[in-house]
């Protein structure tokens, strides 16, 4: 799937995900209303409004991106109609020919992770049947459990040719109060990082592994050490946009080869409509507005890329 | 919700907490044959033998206990059929008047955090009306991410007056790799156990905060220290029985008071029937072998609590 992630990279120049994380008031009116007449003021109703509103994001951008990244805890606070609604919505990308990368930081050991892994990226036996649960192509994963949680989640990746990433630097303003601690003098990332190399190293696709990391896109400095201690490692970089991060910042996640990270970018995409730059669009354009958006960011960051290479 | 715990905890002089983590191989024949004779060998049959598996034994035990702490890994890996069992088991239990611990190791950051602690302890607004996703009383919370990953589940704790545990040191083998480093001299978990009593201060029941901390049964030496770091939060002790830990090993997770920790055990108590010492029981009275195990797990860990005492 790692490969799989790099063609597609390759194929549309976009080193882009496209975070789908909808809250019900980045949802434009018209679709909440009709979707509350349909099935009420109700966790359907506002499951039937997110569908609806992905929907139209992801036709309007599907073409320009290899990936996107539903974060499931926006769905599973509306309990299960919401959690059909990330289904649905994991199903809609995937026939799309998207890669769909399950936000879900999941993490917990032994059979417990095995249960989580099967469920996200792999199959479950249920008498002689095979079925699947969410069947997304990567996953995140929490490693403040060690060894024992992530193992299981290899396991199924290298069934499944799928992928992880784990989290290694996040990029919140308060990451740093344990990710930061200095261990023999290093950050515990770093050593974090390190594991996550360790852990990839047998199970390689063509050039990076299918154990990937998390490295938030407000920490460039920190991206640059952690690019260098994991270079066959993909890092998949949130903080983009809304929460800070320009396309300059993110040279340092890119190996020469121009590969090695994706970006992602939620609110900046999805409810581009509401920033001023693109309310020409209105309300009821929104996915046009998307759309607009994913172009202009995958200029930022290629633009970046380039300068990069131009300099001597 | 702590208050509420406390009191059944003393009503039912049981400072134990039940694991309903179903592993469909540990559900007897005959449930998991008529579950798939209705439903058929998909996720919708794993997820009715589970429920029905789930309600034998919270029938036979929840005069026994103040809670039960359903495992949500082992639901979801059967997609949104085994949530559902999953919401129907806390629904049920919950009736039952058992406090329910949702064991869902989330954590993200910022919207992301506030979304699974509102839909797992709180409340969505969806429109003029006012839904509720899984409603649990206590969620295990993963704090790799820092303050902004927990402090939306602090809101919700204050709002709902509901609790979290959070993870500290796990029970795992491998937990040290993270945990175990050493900052300024100090373990990590240690750390994180002054930030979890930290947390808690402002969220204070009647002697015990809203805010626990998960510790790991195998690690006593290390729950003492936690324990002293931390004498008014309240401790989640995951390992006993099947993961190694014993009534003994249990008294330095203990405040004087005799309160401050509850003991979970998973497989011991769910599986009974399957271990030599409960196998007269047979598979057809699989929940009365659970009842067995509690009472005897009961029996083991007041034993060791009484002892203390005893001593000078």
């Amino acid at each position: 799937m790692i490969n799989r992630l790099i063609e597609k990279i390759r194929a549309t120049g976009a080193p882009v995900v496209v975070g789908l994380d909808p809250m019900l008031d980045y949802i434009p009116e018209k679709i909440r209303r009709d979707a509350y007449k349909e099935f009420g003021e109700t966790l359907e109703g506002a499951a039937e409004a997110i569908w609806q509103y992905n929907k139209g994001i992801v036709d309007a951008v599907w073409d320009l991106i290899p990936a996107v990244k539903p974060q499931i805890a926006m769905y599973e606070q509306f309990g299960i109609p919401g959690l059909s609604a990330y289904k649905r919505t994991v199903d809609y990308c995937r026939g799309k020919g998207l890669v769909v990368i399950g936000d879900v930081k999941r993490g917990d050991i032994g059979s417990t992770s095995a249960a989580y892994a099967a469920g996200h990226l792999g199959k479950v036996q249920v008498g002689s049947k095979i079925c699947t649960g969410f069947d997304v192509d990567f996953a995140t994963v929490n490693p403040y459990l060690g060894s024992d949680g992530v193992k299981p989640f290899l396991k199924v990746c290298e069934q499944e040719k799928k992928g992880i990433f784990v989290l290694v630097k996040t990029s919140n303003p308060s990451s740093g109060e344990f990710q930061d601690q200095l261990v023999d003098g290093r950050p515990l990332y770093e050593l974090v990082g390190e594991k996550v190399a360790q852990w990839g190293k047998d199970l390689m696709g063509d050039g990076y592994s299918y154990v990937g990391a998390v490295v938030g896109a407000t920490y460039p400095e920190m991206g640059k050490t952690l690019r260098r201690l994991m270079p066959e490692t993909f890092i998949l970089v949130p903080g983009y946009g809304a929460q800070g991060g320009k396309g300059a910042d993110l040279v340092p996640f890119f190996n020469p080869d121009g590969l090695g990270a994706i970006v992602n970018s939620s609110r900046g995409i999805i409810a581009a409509y509401k920033q001023e730059k693109y309310a020409a669009f209105g309300e009821e354009n929104y996915a046009d507005a998307s759309r607009a958006a994913v172009l202009d960011m995958i200029a930022d960051i290629s633009g970046a890329l380039e300068r990069r290479q131009e300099e001597p």
